[in-house]
């Protein structure tokens, strides 16, 4: 067992913060949980960018197996916390048990998974153009191409995956195998679970004898320290998960730094579900079924959480609507993460309870303790959507609104005016074929996901996953935070021309010695 | 011959603009050029982007092949232009005709390198995790990862490089490539050079049958249209070449949209280059004349250009100076390519003779005719230039500083507090081993390229180049504005999952019928 010390990880050493504190409370009762975590200084952000800075000189230089280790010691060391990570989990965020295990398990297989891309070099992109002293009328010098790390980055802690985006999840894993140091800003719903996964990353990078600084951990109350992170010049990059009001405010920090860097942020999405006429002609009952659990998943709390369903208005979607609303008002609720969220849900929900272009089609069962999610469903007119932009903002929790749609060409219409998401699913029977195929061409130039006959909330992670999309769902389509492309994130192209051979990075040795791929004059 | 109309090009037709004109100077006569080319409102602008977003939805999803071809054509009609775009393109630029011809070979080569690389298909990054129905605890879906084109790019014509880096230029030939259909704002110093290869690019597109409104072009003096087409909602991405200034001023209209949208700027870069001492005591000689020779490269008017020198102070230094003075005052002078430049060189030199830490070396000879390049060779110390950040702007440029450096402890300090560059270059002989290898792991943070034993004037179209660097080198030091790598400043990731194969685009069909390269289950 480890005992929580309320403090700040700065490189190997632990240091009480001396600023406003951040405390936990349990959501499903409203306790506040010790210990308190006093937030840092400005100084102490200092100090831990300019430790990651130095790691950094050293830590990118390691060699491709060595930081593979380092990740997959960091996925041993947090299974190693064992059953305390997860009550302290449960504690903090009011998630089930199974929920927070599987959660840990996705969390170390993402540590391996990079662990895994890092070993097969594929993400170096080695392009070797060799010199050609005789072509005409100008020789070729020796062209030698690699991807090398940005340099330290802060990572932002999110409150609904507080083992798979936080401490030591994607950002951090990816950041940390493209040769990145990590500076995470804890989020302050979970400082315990914070703490103990940051000690888990700790104990890593000891025990794998990394530079001192390759990892630091800093608690702060309001957006100050956040912001002072993001503006340090020792920090190259930045990864966060949240609101889009949270993300858009960070990346004008990072657009206003005398070197202005990348923001990864994911931050807004309301994933629109299409029920096509065949599809629900063919299986609405089950449609609306699987519908319901997905949007009760998580209490909702997820960013690929159903928070738009589209279809034809007709008898098809009336039985859909009613046995979705039946469904759901038979339901319980979810303590939600935290007092905060249960608010903002709450708003949310009278804003379209009160609307008067919306019908409130049900809610779940009343809530029995604090901080719970009672699911909504709503209905409205596609028009009415098409008129009122408040319609289109993203309620965080069980809650969709339904979309009646005069016809397929409204249903295109709509999707053509919405913003750019995470996810987007088309529900279709054969007979749907043409129109799905151009909703296919609509939504692959809104969402990073395009997926059929299911719903956007699990996000697989792999090669192929792309956990991305226009703005606002993330500050940069180019990118996915999930799966192994992430790593991309963090690299930049370096040209290196006529260097001798010895001087070369091993990689681009011309002997291969660390045996990574490499395209040459062009050819794989 | 065409006969130049002063007129822009949207899609297939051409319009006459109705605001402000612009007129070319002959820069070795001042000599003004008909035709004028009187701007465009905001209303034509927004007409070239709805129309680029409307040829965007087919032209997105043609074949590479069918792109391939068209670029293939845009290179042969801009051949089948002859001596009359080398002959206007002298007029407007005063650059000599063998520049222009090779430049002109180049920007064909370039677009030809971009068929090859939409044909080889490596850039659209496919990856299939295929379907895993009995994996437990859950099945895993099919997943099925590609790249696809952005949308319609703004791209700035830079004075610069007035075929490689304009209408039909590096910018121009990767989004095409990519799949993104064009808006060129010509720069205002060769506009019949641009009216030239846009009606190239035009008949290209005609030839190719490719959809209305791939291509077009725009003239405006001033900012105005330039800052319309940024802020447009229909383009998705900028390509640019010029000012730090003008860069910086399009990154925060980019920023600033509801949508913000990358911008890829190549703004500023003074390309450090380091004589270490043992290749000074073996050919001070020959690399002062090698030095020379870059400087006057198109009177310095390359983003690569060497304006920074480093040294350890000592004779062999002096011996370098005394023969790079020599040669250089030796050296007549060079039209510039406008006035404006011309006059922003003067400024620039002004203000190092008049500095009191800066000792002027020499001046080339005497210009004999209006805006010639009367290039320049400066000294100080080290120390000073660290004192004073007024050195270590970009004069745009025949101008070159030398840093005396107390010793190589100095020289490393002087590289640490460098902006981002797109080149440094390392003079080394073998004894220089340990320095040089210090130098990399400083440079290769500092700069997009790092070079041997030359100089970074020359930059390749292949593979491995990568022109690009930290800003202020350019905005976004993740990606290369030359080469192969061009083409993913245009691209974004997209998922498909459990998508029926009929729907599915061409290169994620399970026959592959495109033939493209893909990683299934993360295997080449």
């Amino acid at each position: 067992m480890i005992e929580l010390s309320g403090k700040n990880l700065i490189g190997q050493n632990e240091v009480l913060g001396t600023q406003a504190k951040i405390q936990a409370t349990n959501p499903a009762t409203n306790e506040v949980l010790a210990p308190a975590y006093p937030g840092v200084t400005a100084q102490v952000v200092n100090e831990a960018c300019s430790l990651a800075w130095s790691a950094f000189r050293h830590y990118r230089n390691t060699t491709p197996q060595a930081r593979a280790q380092f990740l997959d010691c960091i996925a041993e060391q947090i299974e190693a916390l064992g059953d305390q990570l997860i009550e302290r989990a449960m504690q903090e965020t009011g998630l089930p048990r199974a929920r927070l295990e599987g959660e840990r398990g996705r969390t170390c297989n993402q540590l391996r998974l990079f662990a895994g891309v890092v070993r097969d070099g594929t993400y170096l992109d080695v392009r070797i153009d060799p010199a050609l002293p005789e072509r005409k009328p100008l020789p070729r010098s020796d062209l030698r191409f690699r991807r090398l790390a940005l340099g330290p980055v802060a990572v932002f802690g999110a409150s609904n995956f507080p083992l798979a985006f936080s401490v030591a999840g994607g950002d951090t894993a990816s950041a940390l195998a493209a040769g990145c140091p990590v500076v995470v800003k804890a989020h302050s719903a979970h400082p315990g679970t914070s703490e103990l996964v940051g000690r888990a990353v700790q104990q890593a990078a000891r025990a794998c004898a990394m530079p001192e600084g390759v990892f630091s951990l800093l608690y702060g109350a309001g957006n100050e320290i956040g912001t002072a992170l993001v503006a340090h010049p020792q920090i190259k990059a930045v990864g966060f998960t949240g609101s889009r009001r949270g993300g858009v405010a960070l990346m004008q920090v990072a657009q206003n730094r005398a070197e202005p860097i990348p923001v990864y942020a994911e931050m807004s999405s309301i994933n629109p579900v299409y029920l096509l006429p065949g599809a629900l002609t063919e299986r609405a009952e089950a449609i609306a079924a699987a519908f319901v659990a997905a949007q009760q998943m998580g209490a909702g709390q997820f960013c690929t959480s159903p928070g738009l369903i589209l279809a034809v208005d007709g008898p098809e979607l009336e039985q859909f609507l009613a046995q979705a609303s039946q469904q759901l008002a038979d339901t319980g609720c979810q303590t939600m993460l935290t007092p905060g969220i249960h608010r903002a849900f709450e708003q949310g929900l009278a804003v379209l309870e009160q609307h008067p272009a919306v019908t409130t089609l049900a809610r779940a069962q009343t809530a029995v303790g604090p901080n719970q999610c009672r699911a909504g469903l709503f209905v409205a007119r596609a028009a009415d959507f098409l008129n009122d932009e408040r319609l289109a903002g993203e309620v965080f929790g069980s809650c969709t609104l339904v979309l009646r749609c005069a016809d397929a060409e409204e249903m295109l219409q709509v999707t053509q005016a919405l913003e750019g998401q995470l996810t987007a699913a088309v529900h279709c029977a054969e007979v749907d074929a043409t129109l799905a195929k151009q909703l296919i061409e609509e939504l692959e130039l809104k969402a990073g996901r395009v997926l059929f006959n299911g719903f956007g909330t699990g996000v697989e992670v792999c090669q192929a996953m792309v956990h991305g999309g226009p703005f606002p769902a993330t500050s940069d389509s180019r990118t996915s935070s999930v799966g192994a492309s992430a790593i991309e994130r963090f690299l930049r192209p370096v040209c290196y021309q006529d260097v001798p051979d010895a001087l070369l990075p091993a990689e681009l040795q011309q002997a291969n010695p660390l045996q990574m791929p490499r395209r040459v004059d062009g050819q794989q």
